[in-house]
C-alpha cells in the first residue's frame, strides 16, 4: 500500500501561469486542482479573463500577486519571460479559438505550454501550431486528460504487449445529455461558446467530446485511422453545430471502428466508453467507473482488473496514488497529465532523456484531432461517404 | 403475486408439427420448450431432419407416433392436411434457405406457420412468401423472439405513449464472440451452416443476429428505417460471410441510428443491447439482464423499471408469469411469441377479432429483415455509401 | 450450443397430481410450469383447493378430467392409489400447515411427494414426516428451488473441489420489501397466510425466505450450522410474525456466518444473495442475476463465470438448456428440481442406482430448515444468545 | 458546470504540521494530498517519524525547511507554539497508540488537531482526550473520511428530511481481503502495526475498518447504537487480533442493524457498503462506486441519484468539485474533511459562528468508536451476548 505514482517529492514546484480560467469557468479550476494535486506546480501568474477587471478580481481571489495578474496573454508572455523568476509553464484554458495565439506567444518565448483540447478551432491553426512546437525548445502538452486514467494506461500496455492479439474492432463512444435542450439560449456560458462555431470551431459534439473518444482509441490501440464516414446532425432547433455524430472508422492494418458522440441522449452524463477487440481477447472500459478494466482472453471467463489491484501492471501503478478499492477519479487522471508534463519539463531542464514510460498527448495528437473533426465535417457534407483523414 | 400473463388455462393445446429440429439442433429444442411452457401447444408430428432415418430416430425420442414422423416436409404437409386431427400449426426451424419452400407447403394448405428468422435466405423468396401469406387464411408468425421480452414490450409502450418525446437517436448492437476463430472449420454444425451463403443467405453476422437488432429497434420505436450505410467485414481468414458489421441508419422522421453486429468480439456472449433517446427521455435495455429497463426522463434521476415491478405497465405484465425479482429469461420471452401466436390462432379459429394488445412479428417484419440485409450488402459493395432500403 | 441438460427425451411423462394451487395461488402455477418445462410430467389429477367447488373449477380450467378432480387430498390419495393409471407423484403446494398431513397420505400409499417449503409448520411435524419418509419406498423432494440454479450447482462443485480452500466466512441474505406495509390487512391472500402463525408456523420472514437462504448456504458449502444467535423483529404494527431477522451463525469446522432475512427493506424485490469465502478464494452469487457467478482466487483478478460459458463446469452444464448469454431464470431453476426428481423417480421405478450427480433437497433438508426456524425463535426469546441447532 | 464546493478562493492557506507520515507510510501521503487539494493548507513543519534521521530525510524530501523538521512531536509542539508563524493546525497520522499523547501536546497549546482514526488505542485514552478537547479552544477533527463523500452527505440529508420515514433496518459492511494470509509475518509494515494490539488497540478488523462502518451508519442515520452482540474471530493462525467480526446492533428508536467487518474475504478490496431502510424508502451506497446513491421510495422504481446530478441536493453539491459523470473518489472525499476543518478553523479564527452545514467527525465520534470497539470485545468475550455501549 505505498503510493506508487506519487511525485510529491522533488526539488520544488514548477512556476505556472494561466490564460483563461477566471470566475465561472469550469475547466480552469480543474486545471488548477490537477496542477496542485501532486505538488508539482505553483500558480504564480495569470491572464485569467479577456476582461481586465475580471482578470484582476479572479487573480486576487486566487492569491496571486497583483503585479503578476495581467490584462492579456501577450502582456503576460512578455513580462513573465523577462522576469528571472518568471513562469516556466503556462496553462491555456480559454475557448478553442484562442488556443493558437496564446500558445504561439508562450512557445516563441520558450515557455512550456499545457493546452486544453481541442487544440485549435481550425485545422490550419493546428498545423501552424505544430510547426511552431516542433521548432520550439519548449514542450507542448495537450490535456486529453482521459489518457491519464490508470486503467487506460493499463489497456494501452496490454495492447502493446500483444495480449489482445491483432486488433480487429474498436468501439468508442462519448455520450452526454446536457444539450438535449437549447441550453445555449438560456444563459449557460458553457453551452454558449461550445455551440458557437466562431469560438469552438466547426465541430460541436464532435469537437468537444468526439475528439476525446477519438484520441482515446488512438492512444490505447496505437493505430492511426485512415478513413472515416460520418453522419453529423443537429437535433435541437437553432443549434449551430452538431449535437450528435455517428461515425464509421477504418484503421491501419484493417481494423474497423465505430464512434458515437452525442450531447442529446437523456440519461448519459459523461458516458465515455472504449471497447477494443483483437483475435486473442477483448477489453472494455467506462469513464464513469474508471478504476476497473474488463479483460477477456478468448475462451476464458471475463476478468475484472482493478487499479493497483491484482492483474494490473506497472503502467497503471505509476499513475495510481492509493490502494485499489479506493477509487481515484477524473481529477486524479487529469493530474496525471500534469505530473507527466512535470516529469518532461524537469527532464528538459536537467538536459536528461525522458524515460520511455512518461507519456502525454502532444501537438501531433492535437493535429490528429483537428484532422478528425475536419474529416467528419467533409464526410458529412458528402452524405456520409468515406473520406481519408 | 398472481401470474398475470399466464395462458395455461384454455380449451386444449394446439396441435403442432415441426420441420427441422432433430438431434443436435439448437433452435428446435428451444422452439419445443417455448411451445410447451404455457401449455398452449402439443407436438404431434414432425419432419425433423432431411435425412429420413434421423427424422424417425429424433421423432421417436420425442415421443411422436411413428406414423406422424415424416421423411420430408412435403409429405407431412400433405398427410397432416388430410387428417381430421391433423396439425393446426407448424414450426419451421431449418436452416434459412429451407424456410420458404416449407412455409409455402403449409400456408397453401391453411396450416399456420411459426417460422424461425431470418425469414428466408433471399429477398426474392421473402417477397414471394409475403405475397403467399397475404393471400392465405393461415397465420405467419416469425420468431423474432426478443420482441417477446416483457421489458421490450414495456419500452415499446412507453415510446408509443410519448414518454420519450420525439425519437432522435437509436443505438442497437448484437455482439458475440463465438466466431472469433474459424469454428466452421472445426466441426461446429451451427457455425457451418450459418457461414454458408447457400444455406444462410448473403448475410453472416448481419443476417444471423443483425436482423434481430434491426427488428428490435423497429419494434420498440415503431419507426421505419429509410436509408443505411454499412461496412461489412470478414475478419476470420477463409470465412465466406461477414462476421462484423458497422451500420449507420436514418429513420423516418429524422431520427438517426447506429447498429453493430459482431461475432468476433471476445467477452461478448449474446450482447444484444438497445438504447433509444427522444427529446424528453431515454431508455436502455440489455438482453443479458432482461428483467430491467432503464428509463431517464430528461433532467431527472435514472429509474430502474423491473418486470412486473413498480413502474411497469400492462404491456409488460401480460408477458410476465412470476413476480418481479424472480428473473424470467430467454425461454420465457420465446414462449411469449408462441403464446401470442396461440391467441391469434384461437381468435382466427373462433372468428373473433384479435385483441389490440396481441402482437407478434409477421411476414412484413420478415421482408423488412431481408431488405435490411440486402441494403447492408449493397451499401457495403458501394464502399459504405448510404442506400435506401 | 447443444442443450446439455435437456431431459425432454424419455419414455413418457410421469403422471402427476397436485394438492393446492387453485386459482389465485402463486406457487401452484409455478410448480405446473416447472413440471411441464422439460416434458417430464403430465398433470392428470388435482385436489386444488380446500373448497370443493373451487377445486372443480380450477381443475376443469386446467383441462383435468372431471373424475380426477377431487374435493380433498385424502380422497385423491385413496382413489388415485387404486387406479391402474393413477398418479405416480404428487406436488403439495398448500400453506405450510397442510404439508404434513398431505405428504403423509401420499407417502403411505407409495406415491412420490414433491413438497413446497418450509416442509412443515412445526419442528415436530417435520420430524414425524422425516420418519415416515425414511420408511417409505416413495421419494420425498422438497422444492428449495434455488438449489436448481446452474450457478449454485457450479458454486457447490467449486467448494467441493477445494477451489476456495477451507471455508471461513459465509454470508447469506434474502431481502424483500413487499411487507413494508401491512399487506395482510388489505386483502393480499399471499400476505394473509404467510403472516398467520397457524398456517405458516412460528417463523415469518425467517420461515418464508430465511429457510431458503439457510438451505442455500448449507447446499453450497456442505457445512452444518452448529449454533446461531438470532434477533427476530416485527416492524409493522399488528403483524404476528417476524418481518426482519438478523442472525449470526457458527458452522462446523469453525466457519462463521451471517444471515439476514427481511420483508421490510424498500427497494429489494427478491434479493437472495450468497457469499462464501475460504482461505484460497471467494464466491458471490445473486439470485436476481442468476446466470453469473463471481469467483476470486486470492491474489488474482475477479472472474465472472457464466452459465454454460467459459469457466463453468459439468454441474452447471447439466442444469442448463441454452447457450450462455441467453439468460435462464427462476422457472428454469425450479424446473431443474422437478427434472432431478424425475430422474430419481425413473431410477427408482427401474430399480437402478441414482447417478451421483443427481441432487435435490430431501426430507433431511426439511428437518434442518425447521430446526433452523426453531433455533432462531429460541435464541430470539433468550435475547439473542447463541443456541445450538 | 460550476465548481460548487470549491474552497480554493480564500485569504491564504492554513499553516499545517504533521506527526508521522514519513517515507513508506500510506496514510500520511493521503493526508497531504487531502490538505493540498483545495488549496486550504500549506505543510510547513513535521515530526514525520519516531526515528529522527528518518524524520529529517522525509521532511527534506517534502521541501520543509530544515529547522522545522523535528525529532519528536513534543519538540514540534513546543517550538511551533513559540513561533509567530507557527503551525495553526497539526495532522496526526501515527499508529493508533500515539494519537493520544500527540493530540494532547498540541491541544494544550491551542493548536488545532486533525487526527486519524480510530481516535486512540484504548477507551480510557479516548475519554481523557475528549475531556481535553472539550476544555481546549482548539478544534479536534477526526478523519473518518468516508463522511466526506458527497453521496454520504446526500444520504444523511435525505434521512434527516424524512424521505425514508422512520428508520427500521441498517446494514453496514466493510470487507477487505488483504489479510487473508499472514501478511504481518512477511514484511508488510501496514499489516504489522495494525495486527499488534500494543499499537492498534484491542480491535483488529473491528478497529481498523469496523469503526469506519459504524461511524458511517451513525453519521447517515443520526441514531445512537444502544446495544450490540458481537462474534469476533481470528482466522489466520498466529494473528493477535480479530480479522473478521459479525455484529448485530440495536439502535435508539427500535431500529435494528447488522455490521460485518472482515479482512479475510477474497475478492473484496475496500467493500464499504451502507444500506438504510425506513418505513417509506431505502438507500444503498457502495464506497467503491461512490458517485451513486440508490434511492427507492416504497412502491416506486429505484432511482439512481448521482453526485451533482439530477436528484442530488445541496449537501452533496457543496462537497462536489466537478459535474456529475466525472467521478470524484477517495482523495476528494478525504479532502472534504480537511476543507470542512478549514472552514471551522477560519470561523474560529474570525470569531464567527460556524455555518450549520459545515460538518465533520469530532472527538465525540472518536469516543463512540472506542466504545464500539470495547463493546464488541466485551460481547465477544461473553459468547456474543448483547451488551450496552
Amino acid at each position: 500500500m505505498t503510493i506508487s505514482g506519487s511525485t510529491e517529492v522533488h526539488s520544488g514546484p514548477i512556476r505556472l501561469g494561466m490564460v483563461g480560467g477566471g470566475k465561472d469557468a469550469f475547466i480552469g479550476a480543474v486545471h488548477r486542482i490537477a496542477a496542485r494535486l501532486d505538488n508539482e506546480y505553483q500558480l504564480v501568474a495569470g491572464a485569467l479573463s479577456s476582461t481586465p477587471e475580471r482578470s484582476i478580481e479572479s487573480g486576487l481571489a486566487l492569491g496571486l500577486d497583483r503585479d503578476r495578474i495581467y490584462g492579456s496573454f501577450e502582456e503576460m508572455a512578455e513580462k513573465e519571460a523577462a522576469r528571472p523568476d518568471g513562469i516556466e509553464a503556462v496553462a491555456i484554458v480559454t475557448p478553442n479559438h484562442m488556443h493558437y495565439p496564446a500558445a504561439e506567444a508562450f512557445l516563441r518565448r520558450g515557455i512550456h505550454v499545457i493546452c486544453d483540447k481541442p487544440m485549435t478551432s481550425t485545422l490550419e491553426d493546428a498545423e501552424k501550431l505544430a510547426a511552431l512546437a516542433r521548432e520550439s525548445d519548449a514542450l507542448f502538452v495537450l490535456t486529453h486528460n482521459y489518457t491519464g486514467y490508470p486503467m487506460i494506461r493499463q489497456a494501452r500496455e496490454m495492447v502493446a504487449n500483444g495480449e489482445l492479439g491483432t486488433i480487429r474492432v474498436v468501439h468508442a463512444e462519448y455520450v452526454q445529455d446536457w444539450l438535449t435542450v437549447a441550453a445555449e439560449e438560456s444563459g449557460s456560458k458553457q453551452a454558449e461558446w461550445r455551440t458557437d462555431p466562431a469560438r469552438s470551431g466547426a465541430g460541436g459534439a464532435i469537437g468537444d467530446i468526439g475528439t476525446h473518444a477519438f484520441n482515446l482509441l488512438s492512444f490505447v490501440t496505437g493505430l492511426q485511422t485512415e478513413e472515416l464516414a460520418a453522419d453529423l446532425h443537429r437535433f435541437v432547433p437553432g443549434r449551430r453545430v452538431d449535437d450528435n455524430a455517428h461515425i464509421m472508422l477504418r484503421l491501419e492494418g484493417g481494423a474497423k471502428g465505430m464512434l458515437w458522440a452525442s450531447q442529446v441522449a437523456p440519461g448519459n452524463e459523461n458516458g465515455l466508453k472504449l471497447r477494443v477487440y483483437g483475435d486473442k481477447g477483448g477489453l472494455e472500459w467506462l469513464q464513469e467507473d474508471p478504476n476497473k478494466l474488463w479483460f477477456t482472453p478468448f475462451g476464458e471467463p471475463k476478468r475484472l482488473i482493478t487499479r493497483n489491484g491484482a492483474g494490473a501492471g506497472p503502467a497503471a501503478a505509476r499513475m495510481s496514488r492509493i490502494p485499489s478499492g479506493h477509487p481515484e477519479g477524473y481529477l486524479e487522471g487529469f493530474a496525471n497529465i500534469y505530473s507527466e508534463a512535470a516529469r518532461a519539463i524537469r527532464a528538459k531542464q536537467a538536459g536528461e532523456q525522458l524515460p520511455a514510460e512518461v507519456v502525454f498527448p502532444t501537438v501531433e495528437d492535437g493535429v490528429a484531432g483537428l484532422k478528425f473533426i475536419d474529416a467528419c465535417v467533409r464526410s458529412s457534407e458528402k452524405n456520409g461517404s468515406f473520406v481519408t483523414l
